[in-house]
């Protein structure tokens, strides 16, 4: 608690650690936290997962990413508040890595990766103010819509090209053989941790334990609550009869985690109402999941979080007319850090 | 006029008659009308219709949409006078109806089909919240969006599969032996009913009938505006020279009806003025609903009711800058009954 | 300047005079300018490409669309003042100019182009009323919107054919050997000037060099920075290695021209961050064309001036934010015609 106090006071006056204290909170940001530790256990945690994965390409580019977004945000006179809660940071970091992690790692693939970072910082801006009109967050869209650009736009170019894409096929049903699933814990608990890790596109367990260790440093009920998106995610998808292999590296869990956490925990105050309503966010995004997967096989392209944004979106914006139930203010119990809730205030909504 | 009188108070002082009620109305807003005994003709033509087509699973399924998705909109405490008007019940009807008539009725898939019809109720919220900001209401792009989903996504799931759609393919020109059409009366009266019955995706030229029956009851211009948007639709379809296969079971015809009724009679005042606005809006119809067939041709799924739905918004946005040609007040003549364009100013708007 | 200062009496007395005056600023409004002049010059540089392309239904379609456009505007009653600016004639121009490009110039499409004319004014003011919550322009996106519909549609009628559509393709890489391209004066000049003549559809350098010369009749600053736009955009193609027969004919330059006007020297006052801040959204727009003829390509349709509108829109989106560095105002050194900048407020943004 001391450390905290000092770090927090050594931000507020030395520009340098100010620098790497936003940025921090910008790699927590990507799970809706608001956390230096939690950033700094996260960007670890991407570290490990990107070298065990042998895409260390990936951990540069993500660290890439968020340094020069934070710089471009501040090249444009973002206001100060939400450039302080790491809110310019998390989707530039994101694009920074994925791109090394579906293009191959060519210097062009740097200067394209560089080009792309500045965008997510001009994209969430713009895509901020659109969304400001019906209070709602952009969450991670700044960074699905420039990635899935910059991805489309490579099959254009000879000297930019793909290691992990396509290829682009019309879409066709699942095969039923590939939804028999033998569920025994030695399936399910990886697949759990790969759901957390995949946030980040990376299918590692470590990695995933280490990123649960970072919500829980800033939120108990933020980590059990992410651990349940998976849980219930992963079962719906097995129960419907998705592709197993799919489901064994966390490729239907991750965006459901973050639903589970954006609306369980951060915009809603927990109660059972919000339980059942965040239960439903969470089997709605499994569906927008599956329905993306389709709907962007002939083009190629992943889904990224956009099932995690879409399905958030949708479960946000009744919020008007359920004023009575929902509201954003700090909870009574002390589960959720105040901090956290408190700061997100700042977040230009 | 007494029945309707006493129905009326029944609605008002017991809970249950007003449950009914209010689904009853929410049948009849699939037409934008606010009528609880169209909305009873309406479910009489739906059942007609799936049992002669031997989909007697859509009738239960719309059924079960409408009932289930008016509790989902009451157990998230939606405003009351929108509720009391149907406009919370016909998005998930309409989606009840679908998810049976393009999936195979297996357990598994009613699961699938009440997850969809709870989240059109929230898709409903959100949407309507997104587009008060222009004064547009959503129409039926809810139950549009979430099938749209639904269907996307039981491509990836062994469990749900489809009975009746794609498969994918890459759009190719129509042959223009198939655009040869014989035009006789007897060609053309079952098509004209058809494009009434398949707004509830429907191919029954009873179903057709007792549709206009219904409309007639709660106003005559509104069915005589509808017969005209499915006679327009249709010339326009076989002048282009679409597939005339696809004319006879009504394909091109159901949204232009829709749109007809909405810009011809139900948001706009009839004069002259909007009649062209209308006969212009109906044409336009008709190439969204080509262009959508293109489009989606990919993905293996149908258009659903989206032409009405875009050319309606596209052609309902202008409203402030033609503020003194058009307005949503009462006609001075009596051929729209009062109750109902009264009554749809409770509409979330 | 006195022949300008008498056409001016001229059209603020006779009504002819007017009209003719109107459609002229509507031509020149395709490249973000309020000159009569500029139109003329940009209509004759249109009818040039049109003839010597031997597609000369292309220039009558472009004035048909042009004149009956503004003709439904008025229909519509319109506000006064963006008629008068032009603002409602460059869509449908444009419209009218690409549907005899990609349809065979059959009666039917001559049917077809009308109604598409039409429908594209009134997309015009529901995209207008839409955006106009965030203060952007419509810019060609009603021409872009329509012309997509009216080509998709166009697969479903026997009566409306292409000749220069699709076909259809699932996406795949650029051949490397498509991007070998030996790079000098002979190669580049022609193409840097079609970058210029594509806006209208048309790969000629004699249609570039007349609008650069209407540009520079209202603005030298203006045509300065479409050449800018057009080396950069080029550059930056080749040095990715997209196909050097695309740079060739200008299809990767013409959106980038125009979001450098709109970026450089219209929406924001010329300064060094400005200057910067648009050489990104070049680039971008380099991107989202390369990502879009991806997109596209298994619907076989063009990307038209999409690339530019929605790179515009990202760039113009963060203005509120940026308030303190960029401006509508009038610049202070006189490089662009005050008249230009002042009649532009008319925009009804």
């Amino acid at each position: 608690m001391e450390i905290r106090e000092s770090w927090r006071r050594a931000a507020d006056r030395h520009p340098l650690a100010r620098f790497v204290d936003l940025n921090l909170r910008g790699a927590s940001q990507v799970f809706l936290q608001n956390n230096p530790l939690t950033g700094l256990i996260i960007l670890v945690a991407v570290c490990w997962g990107a070298i065990a994965g042998r895409v260390p390409q990936a951990a540069i580019g993500a660290i890439l990413g968020l340094v020069l977004g934070t710089v471009t945000a501040m090249l444009l006179r973002v206001p100060r508040e939400p450039l302080r809660d790491g809110l310019y940071g998390f989707n530039p970091l994101l694009t920074g890595l994925a791109v090394p992690i579906f293009l191959r790692p060519t210097p062009m693939m740097w200067v394209y990766l560089v080009i792309g970072v500045a965008a997510t910082t001009v994209v969430t801006l713009a895509v901020g103010n659109v969304l400001r009109t019906w209070d709602v967050p952009p969450l991670t869209f700044p960074f699905v819509l420039t990635t899935w650009l910059l991805l489309l736009g490579a099959y254009q170019f000879a000297r930019i090209t793909s290691g992990a894409l396509g290829p682009p096929t019309l879409p066709h049903g699942v095969d039923p053989r590939a939804a028999q699933v033998h569920v025994t814990g030695a399936f399910l608990t990886p697949s759990l941790l790969k759901d957390v890790s995949e946030v980040f596109l990376l299918a590692n367990w470590v990695t995933g334990v280490l990123i649960l260790v970072a919500l829980a440093v800033n939120s108990l009920w933020a980590a059990a609550v992410a651990v349940a998106g998976a849980v219930v995610s992963t079962l719906v998808a097995l129960v419907f009869g998705t592709s197993g292999q799919a489901v064994a590296v966390g490729l239907y869990g991750f965006s459901a985690v973050l639903t589970a956490v954006a609306l369980g925990c951060v915009f809603y105050r927990p109660t059972w109402r919000v339980a059942l309503y965040t239960l439903l966010g969470v089997v709605v995004t499994v569906v927008i999941h599956a329905a993306l997967n389709t709907a962007l096989s002939p083009l190629g392209i992943p889904a990224l979080t956009a099932p995690f944004v879409f399905a958030t979106w949708l479960f946000l914006l009744p919020k008007r007319d359920l004023a009575p139930t929902t509201h954003r203010e700090l909870p009574e119990h002390d589960i959720v850090d105040p901090r956290v809730v408190d700061e997100r205030r700042g977040r230009p909504s």
